[in-house]
């Protein structure tokens, strides 16, 4: 059956999707290093319903620049833009003890690139470290899914190393001579409580 | 002298501000709390800058809907959402230890009203509590600029005589019985660490 505008113009369906650019590049910008956050998001989850731990990511930091509100229950952010945490991402508690680390992953799979870090994140982990807080990084080889925990004091040298004109990234065997690798499973997923246990508590 | 359009039309300053309903409101929005929260954050300055503690406010959660990217490096958010957050505002740590808090003020002089706190609230703070973690809240009385820092283990207290059909709120007298007055100053402002210190390290 044709249909027709009320004009009677003939009306065809469309069925090529709109054009959604900048929606499909907030999908492509929230995805990125989804598989490591999602994995740790899920593992903090089973922490949390066992008991064994409370970790919670921190929410993004955004500036809120507009806030339209179109009732008095609704209020939708118009205009916002991304911060740069002055934090890691995740802490928490365990034990009575802090508990705080950054997760990145990378797709390179004989080194990993220090440019993950910034240098606010670093300093922050030394305040961290020097008020005798549990301060560590998680890196994941993605192409491998190899995971390692790396203790920041472990972290602070290969920072100074690149500071000091030396290579920027810690090379894959660097990262398995001193970090700790990471038992991947179902339940919960990335153990990380279990090599804090061993290593720090 | 008269101003004119290139049409002729007369130009008539228009001297009343344009109507900006929604930036007012969101002005009013991101004032709320704006006293005690400033004054925190103050504080955790000048433990952080003095190596006396690492505790920071969570950003405010944030669900991101639609993000435009007019360059490579600018993207603004153009939809985005408040979400209820589901831990507490403040957390850190101090010695070693996880510290984790909340803050809110009321306009009220004779009690503290619990609709203050959201259950999910609560119950991190039980998880917290749980994990040995140190947890209150700091309660400011915004009319007579009294603070009061109250443990988490008490307030479940009056949050149970309420969800036992009592009363929605906390006296005041109550909580200068059992809570403990912060002194106030210039540096840092609000001292609640002092405090802290004495009740449970």
């Amino acid at each position: 059956m044709e249909i027709r505008y009320p004009n009677g113009k003939k009306y065809i369906l469309d069925k090529t999707p709109k054009k959604k650019l900048t929606s499909t590049k907030s999908i492509s910008y929230s995805n990125r290093g989804m598989t490591l956050e999602e994995d740790l998001n899920v593992t903090n989850q089973f922490y949390l319903q066992n008991g064994i731990a409370v970790i919670h990511k921190k929410p993004t930091p955004v500036q809120i620049v507009h806030v339209d509100y179109q009732s008095r229950s609704t209020a939708v952010i118009k205009e916002a833009y991304f911060k740069q945490p002055s934090t890691t991402d995740y802490n928490g508690v365990y034990k009575g003890k802090y508990i705080d680390f950054e997760a990145k992953e990378t797709n390179n799979t004989t080194s990993f690139p220090l440019q993950n870090f910034h240098a606010h994140q670093i300093d922050h982990m030394k305040k961290v470290v020097n008020q005798n807080g549990i301060s560590f990084v998680i890196l994941r080889f993605a192409k491998t899914e190899e995971v390692f925990l790396l203790k920041s004091t472990d972290l602070f040298v290969f920072w100074n190393r690149m500071l000091s004109g030396g290579r920027k990234s810690i090379k894959k065997e660097e990262i398995e001579a001193i970090g700790y690798q990471l038992h991947l499973g179902l339940h919960p997923r990335i153990d990380y409580i279990q090599t804090i246990q061993k290593i720090f508590v």
